[in-house]
C-alpha cells in the first residue's frame, strides 16, 4: 500500500507526524494461481484461478485528523479478477463491492460508519480461517454463491452472508482494552416489494494470545416478515508454533438451519507458513420445501505460503470436498456437474502481490 | 484531495514551483444521511441516501505547465454512490460520468476542451444553488431524473441538461478581469437516427460581491430537426453576512415550456452554514401532446452544515414539496406514489467528507 | 506517469535508490480528436473521435525490488473512451481491458507473468505501426472489431488477436544482449462449451538500428478442436532521417486466410514527426463458406505529430481505405454504410495528453 503526500505536506505547512494522521492511501492485491480441480464423474477442469491467496482488489482509503481524538474517514474498495480483469459487479451492482463508506471517528466514543460493508458474521468467520475465506481450499464451499443454501433459497439477489448496502454501523473504541464490537443495522426502503432490513452485531474478546468473537445478524424478508438469522461463534489461540481456531456459522430460516463447523491450524514456518482446515458443513430441515436431512459434505484445506517479501508470496493449496448421500457440492472453478456423494479435488499454485 | 509526486519531483530535478505546476491529483467526496420522505397518500420511506450535501465522486486530473503561458490537462471523475458502492452509469454508459477531458489552455488565449463535460446552463444554476443541486432539497425536483419534463418527454436518453458527450468547448482566459464564459458544441454523429447537436455558451460577470450570469444551450433533435432550447440567468450578492442568489431556468420545445425560479440565500454562522432555497416550478403549453398548464409545484428547502474541517462536514436538510392541481412531483428516494396535488416531505442527517 | 511515494520512504526507512526500484505508477492518456469520415455513397459523418493518436486509458502499476536481482510487478489498465467517458468493456467484460496481470521477475531468469495481456502477435504488428493501431489510419481496418474477419467469423466473442485472458506467459531475461521474446499459454476451462486454448510466442532481434520479429499464435477453438493461426513477421530499421518498418500478419483457419502487409514510415522533424502507413488487406480461401477471393482493399494513413511536451501533442491524420471488388471495408467512425468497391477517406485534428 502507499500512501500519497497531502497537499499541506507538499506546502510544507504541516509536521511528519500530522503528514502521517492526514492520508489517502491506494491499495490492492493481484494474486493468480494456476489450479486444476477433479470431480468425480466429471473429470478435471484446468483454469487460471484468481484469488487463490487474497481476493484481488484495488482501492483508496484515507483517514483525517479533525483534532481533539475525532476523525473522519473514507474507504473504497473494488474486486479484481486478475486472470480476467473484470472489476466489481456487473450493472446494477456495485463497481466499489468490497466496501464503500464514509465514517466519523472518537478515540473515546468510537466510530460511526455509513454505507456498503462487511456483515459482522463474516468477519467473524473469515478472522478465523487461515485460508481467508477464498482459493481452492474455500472453507464458505457449503455458503458460497452459486450453492443452494438457505440464502439462496429465498431468492436474494445479493448475499447478505458477505457484505450489504446502505448500513449504518456503531462501533466500540479501541480503549476499551480486549475488547470490541459494533452495531450494524440497513436503512433500506427504496424499493418495498423487495426489501429486507438486516440487523446484527458482534463482540470479540481478544487478550494476550486468545481471542473470541460472537457475532449475529438478522435479516428481515419483507413483505413476508419472515427472518433469515446468522449467527457465528469463533476463536483462536496462539501458541507461537502454531495458531489454533475454531469457528461455527449457523443459518435458520423458516424450518430450516444449515451449520458449518471449522477447526483450522496455521503454523509458521522459516518466512511461510502451513495452512490446514477442516470444514463440516450440515443442513437440517425443509430448505423451500425439500428435506435437508442428507445434504452436507466436509472439506480439508491444505496450503503452503512462501513469503517472498511482506507484499508478495507464492503459495500452493490442496481442498478435498467429500459430499454426504446424494449431495453436490464441488469446489470453486470446477468441472460443472459432480457424482451425487461424490468428491471435489483440486489443487493450486499461485503467487500473490500486494501494494 | 491529494496531489501525487511527480517523476520529476522524485529525481530531483524540479523545483517545489514546477512541481505544483504540474501535478496529478487525486480526490473525491463520499456523502450519506440518513433520510426520510414522506408523500401525501403512501407514506414514509427511509433510506441510507447517497450525496445530501454533496454528489459522491472520485477521480483523476492534472495539469502540466507548457511553459510560455500555455498548459495542458486532463479531468476524469466518476459518479459514486456512497449506500450502495456503485460508480459510474451502467454500461452503456460512461463510467467516468461526471467529466472526462483532455484540454490545451493559454493565460491569454483562453482554453480549448474535448470530452464530456457539464453544459453551461446547469452549472449557471448549480453554481447559485447553496444545496449544490443534490439531497433532499433538490432544487432541481421539477426537472430530475425521472421526472416527465419536457426533456424526457421527448425521450432524450441521457440528460442534456446536466452533460454532453463529444464536447467542443472554448472557454475564456481568466485574464478578463470580471468576465468570464465561453462556448460549447457538440461534435456527433456515429448514429444518425438519435444525433442530437448541441450548441451553447454562457457569460459571466464577476465583479466584488456581485455574480451575474447568462447562459443558453440549444439541442437539435434529429432527425426531425426540432430545438430544444434551455435558458438560465442567475446571480448572487454576498452581503458578509448572507449570500443571496437568485436563478431562473427555462426550458421550451415545440409549444411547451417549463420555467424553475429559484431564490435562495447562503448564511455563515461559526463554523458552519444556514442554506435555504425556494423554488417554484411551473409548465406551459403542451407536453407530447398533453396541456401542462396545470402542471407544477413549489419547493422549500432548509439546511444547516456543521463544518469539523475544510474537509468534512455533518449537515441536516429539510425539503418540503408542493404539487400544483394534479401533478405528482416528489422528493428523491420518496415513496413510489403521491396524491396528485400532495406534498412531499423529506429530513436527512449526513456525513460528507471530501479527499 | 506519477510514482506514488512508498510508505517506506515516509517513514525515512529507505534510501532513495531502494524507493526508486519499489513504486505504484498512476498512468494514463488522455485523447480526443475532431474527425470526418466520408464514404463513397454514403456522405460524410463527424464525430469528437477517441484515440486518434494513442487510445485513451488509465491504470496503476508497480514494482517491488525483493533482493537478488529478483522483483515483482503488477499492471491494472483500462482503456478510456475521452469523448465519452466510457471506460474498460462494457459488462461482463472486463474493466481493466488493456492488462490485468501479477509477475515475479528474475533478472537472470526472466519473467513469470498471470493474467490478461496482449497476445504476441499483436504487438509485433503494433510495434511497427507509427500510427499506434489506432485513430483515422488505422492499420488494421481489415481485421478490427466489427470487420468480417476470419476471427470473427467463427463467432469468437472476444478478439484474440488483441488481448487474451488467463494467460500463463514466461518472457526471456533482459540480459541476452540484443535476443528477447517470450511464450504465452491460456489456462481456461471454465466454460467447455467455448473454451478456446491459446499458445503462442515472439522472437526478437534488436541490435543498433535493426530491429526484427517473429510472433505466431495458435488458437484451438473448443469442441471442434480447429486451429486459428496468427503470425507475424515484422521489422525496422532507424536510418536516424527516418524509421522504415514492415509487417506481414498472416490469419487461417480451415481454408480460409487473411493477409495484411504494411509498409511505413516515421519521419523526425523538429519537436514533432511525420507518419506514413500503407497497408493492404487480402482474403483468400472460403471465410465461413463463401468464397472471399474478391475481399481486400488498401489504406494509405499520412500523420503529423506537434509535440508540445514529452507529454502533450496536437497532431492531425488522414487516412484513406480503398476497397476491393465488392469488398465493404471503411474506416472507423465512419458512415455505416459503403458503395461496395467504394473508397472511405477521413482526416482528423487532435489533442493528446500523457500522464
Amino acid at each position: 500500500m502507499h500512501k500519497l503526500i497531502g497537499i499541506g505536506a507538499i506546502l510544507g505547512l504541516t509536521t511528519s507526524t500530522a503528514f502521517a494522521q492526514s492520508s489517502v492511501t491506494l491499495f490492492g492485491v493481484l494474486d493468480a494461481s494456476v489450479r486444476t480441480v477433479h470431480n468425480d464423474g466429471a473429470g478435471s477442469l484446468n483454469s487460471l484461478a484468481s484469488g487463490g491467496m487474497m481476493p484481488g482488489r484495488f482501492g483508496f482509503r484515507g483517514t483525517e485528523d479533525l483534532g481533539g481524538g475525532l476523525s473522519a474517514g473514507f474507504w473504497l474498495e473494488a474486486n479484481v479478477a486478475t486472470d480476467t480483469g473484470v472489476a466489481g459487479t456487473p450493472a446494477p451492482g456495485p463497481f466499489w463491492n468490497r466496501r464503500s463508506i464514509v465514517s466519523l471517528s472518537s478515540d473515546r466514543l468510537g466510530e460511526m460508519r455509513l454505507g456498503r460493508d462487511y456483515v459482522p458474521t463474516f468477519l467473524a468467520w473469515a478472522s478465523q480461517d487461515p485460508f481467508g475465506n477464498t482459493g481452492v481450499a474455500f472453507t464458505s464451499s457449503f455458503t458460497g454463491p452459486n450453492v443452494p443454501t438457505i440464502a439462496n433459497a429465498y431468492g436474494l439477489g445479493s448475499r447478505p452472508d458477505v457484505w450489504t448496502n446502505s448500513a449504518v454501523q456503531y462501533l466500540l473504541p479501541k480503549t476499551l482494552g480486549p475488547v470490541s464490537g459494533g452495531l450494524m443495522f440497513t436503512v433500506t426502503g427504496a424499493n418495498a416489494a423487495t426489501a429486507r432490513k438486516l440487523w446484527g452485531g458482534s463482540l470479540s474478546y481478544d487478550i494476550n494470545a486468545l481471542k473470541l468473537t460472537a457475532a449475529h445478524v438478522n435479516t428481515r424478508i419483507d413483505p413476508v416478515r419472515d427472518h433469515h438469522k446468522d449467527t457465528v461463534l469463533s476463536g483462536s489461540y496462539d501458541l507461537g508454533a502454531a495458531k489454533l481456531s475454531a469457528a461455527v456459522r449457523r443459518f435458520t430460516y423458516l424450518d430450516s438451519q444449515q451449520t458449518n463447523s471449522m477447526i483450522a491450524a496455521s503454523i509458521p514456518y522459516g518466512n511461510g507458513q502451513f495452512k490446514l482446515a477442516y470444514v463440516v458443513g450440515k443442513s437440517g430441515g425443509n430448505i423451500a420445501g425439500v428435506s435437508s436431512s442428507s445434504v452436507g459434505g466436509s472439506l480439508l484445506g491444505l496450503g503452503y505460503v512462501h513469503r517472498l517479501s511482506r507484499r508478495t508470496a507464492v503459495y500452493t493449496n490442496f481442498g478435498s470436498l467429500s459430499n454426504q448421500a446424494t449431495s453436490t457440492y464441488t469446489l470453486q472453478t470446477s468441472p460443472a456437474t459432480i457424482t451425487p456423494g461424490g468428491r471435489s479435488r483440486g489443487v493450486e499454485l499461485g503467487i500473490m502481490h500486494t501494494f
